[in-house]
């Protein structure tokens, strides 16, 4: 085995461990009544999204061509359940499960938006869909030699950076998140800033440390940085986060005159999503001023829904769109690997790339989102009857509370 | 340090981390008043199994010799407390401490059988008879050159294919599992359908999570696969388990009406279990359907224990027994890689090599956990008073509820 | 990548994980009322000191010079913010990274002892400066070429023996969290034997897990062990604390008539504790009896506050500072490999340096803490208010109770 596939599969295995941590730090959050069906919809995508994969997501929609289709979507019907990859001599099963594991996570995400209302089988339907025409291909017009990213860059010639998902994971599924949330409506009862206390806090650490813990994963994945790089992202998934942490309770302690414990976690992840583009591309002191930065900034974001009135219930938007725009953007200033930023000698062609790469994902994932999450709902039903929603749904739709304590 | 030795050291902390992650899975299972109990049961084996099996396990009984006996049951004297083995200039004792992991879990598995009435320190006696009469010979049986699996292969002269436990820890522990639910007998309360609702089911899947996490040490840490191979086994344990949910929560839907959060875990488990032996021997596509098959299989299987009327409790016999066996048959068909089976034009003796080492060591484990059982039951008692068992063990016998949250 | 750079950090991320495990640890064992401010604690510490590392910890006052002051506390305007180490060609930020990550935990520790009664934002003020004029330069002290350890040992030429971290780490939290215990006072209730059950028995097992899980990554991520040392403290880092955690229990049986679930998950962490300076110095055979002592004294240990009146609520003396202890001394006597203890022909020397550099480190680590202390305490105030505690701080400082379960 060589070193290289080592380190994917070891940082496979921590990404695939985000999900369920993601599942913890929704589930955390809600109420007590709907805990089981928070957590489903992220182990939802875990079964589904991993399967679509194998079967033609990884070598099928997601390995471009030059087609004016297959540019777009690829092929789903070449290495169909990869009968062919299986040949390979090589790692490349591995560099396809490390795949799986961004394709899950992303569809998860989605779902903090329409917790403590989303029915479990047309949820998968959905996650299915979006994932298909969303994910599959919008990772590799960002990864895999496609028009936004690692290719030619063909909106102005000049490569959009997003080292490991700022683009087509945090703002597509926060974008994706808001068109759910406007298609599903406000929940019956719950949706104001005083009712939104979470009914598990050690839950919600829970998650928030699983996905930190597999974020080193998610961020230093790549195939074949060399030793410095490394490094450097490994050393900035530390400190930005821990910066942000900092950033969104000094922020929430003049607001609010207290520290919370989810505003920690929020804190936390709004700080690993503002690295994800940038890791590899900044000096450590700009990712604790980035960190910091970002903490700040979704402290405020996540008040918006309630001024809004778009009940992105666990703050989707608010963390995963803002934080990841804010990541993406800021690398039009201060890039300093791999390219320059404007603070760098850089010029504005890397910031516009950086914001028409940014908004041409949010555009595509919120479209599909918002189509498929009305068609769904408009035909079999997206969201739970109103009795069900307001007696809490784990018991009506998964046969269990989630807790017994008596 | 070698890659090899990295790797394996890797693995090692995955699968440690596994018995913790059982216990959460178990303890979320139960009644919140048995919570305490039940992962104390897995928590005895973490402490026990690993002195054990580095005082004359790894190097002493599983040393198969040439003799008589030796051949069975090695010499648990040679190198006693790893006098000699702490010599060595290489990695050797990374693999006794792999091999502890292994030994440590499939123990623990046992104790879904007798949740709720189990005394721990006479459980633990049983703990430490079984791994030396089964599970310390039984792996050597099986990857030591022993007599069923890399060794001969004396029943028909092919080895039985068990790439990462099917037989010694899955079916071994479902078998022992079922001997001790007939010898502790059924709960005074409890024993039905209807009163199985877990108490905690963020705990369950936060075990069923640490397990999957976990498993991806199991199946890929054997020293030497290459990256093809190693790339194979990490993604068929991903896909595996997530069929296998997949496959439960359909069935369990057009059954009950309902997908529980429990019957996902069960679900992954199922699919996790089968997959063992097999993942280094299928494609992709079969590890799918091997998924899936197992998930919905156990689906059914897990409701015999009402109607044949053995109690046992958390259905170590519905998934360990019954997913082992289905991935160590699955390869008599559908092997394709160090051997084939009947789809791929291999012939009968590898169906009948892993229906025979099937049944062997499900007799071996059974046999000894019915006497072993019997003999701690009758003599120190291993069920808890009926008083305590119906007032919950956890005050009685470990001086703590679970919970205090008032 | 290398591969040393690679295992680096792998150990890093185990390592990191762990303060988010030490969190639930000390969380689960305080009342329901107060587990959001205990884990906040932790938390800030990921926070505070992460970046502190980053700007003038690792590079600054960590780096030793020969200068009447930089020879104790370095000089913390070299290289800060990394702004020199940002330009290495090699895995240098990953090696920061590491030593973040035992910065953290080891202030983290300390908090268990002011459980119930701290307050957040002083709380991070003292983390800031005892980490500041402690850890930092301590860890340089033992590791880092200076006075205690790793140097010329001027205490007698010997240096000491402390591979991962028993003075500067446990005994130095442990002595700390004496002095804060002293500085703040008992809490107004529940300081007594009846009163200290946990409030939730699977979260303090969760942390305990996470605990052993990463300290896998704590003993084994020195830089350069080769393949034999590196099998041998991993193998030591899973039987002492599975020997202690058996240790512990068989004295409560004898001592109380049951086997606790904390009794448990507190034997696993002194295991730890003792075997982390000496996991690469003894026997496989020794860390067994180790572990096995060191889990028996500590279940003693632990009643000391009650005779001496001393709430250290959560038992950092009687474990990291017994243990640690424990550890550091008995390389004197058993310490076969890098040094000889008197068991095996080496003479007192060895002993004496064992004894005095923890001495050393627990009395500096003891006075900054209680000064420190005392000044925050007389000043802001680190004592929540009377009436706050006794309601439960988790509502008044952090805006939410732990549970909503309603």
């Amino acid at each position: 085995m060589s070193l290289d596939l080592a380190w994917l599969l070891l940082c496979t295995a921590l990404v695939i461990f985000m999900t369920p941590g993601l599942a913890f730090f929704y589930g955390g959050l809600v109420k007590s009544k709907s805990v089981v069906s928070m957590m489903m919809l992220s182990f939802g995508s875990l079964g589904l999204v991993t399967v679509l994969w194998v079967l033609y997501g990884a070598t099928g929609i997601g390995a471009l061509g030059d087609g004016p289709i297959s540019q777009f979507f690829g092929n789903p019907f070449q290495d169909f359940g990869l009968t062919e990859s299986v040949t390979a001599d090589d790692g490349t099963l591995g560099g396809i499960a490390f795949g799986a594991s961004f394709a899950i996570i992303t569809v998860a995400l989605i779902s903090g938006a329409i917790a403590d209302r989303a029915r479990f089988f047309p949820w998968l339907l959905f996650a299915g869909i979006w994932a298909t025409l969303v994910y599959f291909p919008g990772q590799a017009w960002v990864w895999g030699g496609g028009w936004i990213g690692s290719g030619d860059g063909i909106l102005n010639g000049v490569p959009a950076l997003d080292w490991a998902g700022g683009t087509v994971v945090h703002q597509a599924s926060g974008a994706a998140a808001l068109a759910l949330a406007l298609v599903l409506g406000r929940r019956k009862v719950g949706f104001s800033k005083e009712e939104s206390a979470p009914h598990n806090v050690p839950l919600v650490l829970i998650g928030a440390s699983i996905l930190w813990f597999g974020w080193f994963g998610f961020n230093t994945g790549a195939y074949g940085a060399d030793e410095a790089q490394t490094s450097l992202i490994f050393i900035n998934t530390l400190i930005a986060p821990a910066a942000a942490m900092l950033g969104w309770l000094v922020v929430e302690h003049f607001k609010e005159g207290k520290a919370t414990a989810v505003g920690g976690a929020s804190g936390i992840v709004a700080g690993l999503v503002a690295i994800t583009p940038a890791c590899a591309h900044i000096t450590p002191l700009w990712a604790i001023g980035l960190g910091a930065i970002a903490g700040a900034i979704c402290a405020f974001a996540v008040d918006l829904k309630f001024k809004w009135g778009f009940d992105d219930t666990l703050d989707v938007v608010g963390i995963h769109l803002v934080a990841g725009f804010v990541g993406c953007i800021s690398l039009g200033f201060i890039a300093k690997y791999d390219a320059e930023g404007l603070f760098y000698g850089g010029g504005a062609g890397q910031l516009w790339s950086q914001f028409s790469s940014s908004v041409i994902m949010i555009a595509w994932a919120f479209a599909v989102a918002y189509v498929a999450g009305t068609v769904i709902e408009k035909t079999i039903g997206l969201r739970a009857k109103e009795e069900d929603e307001v007696a809490g749904i784990d018991q009506v739709l998964h046969g269990s509370e989630g807790y017994a304590l008596d």
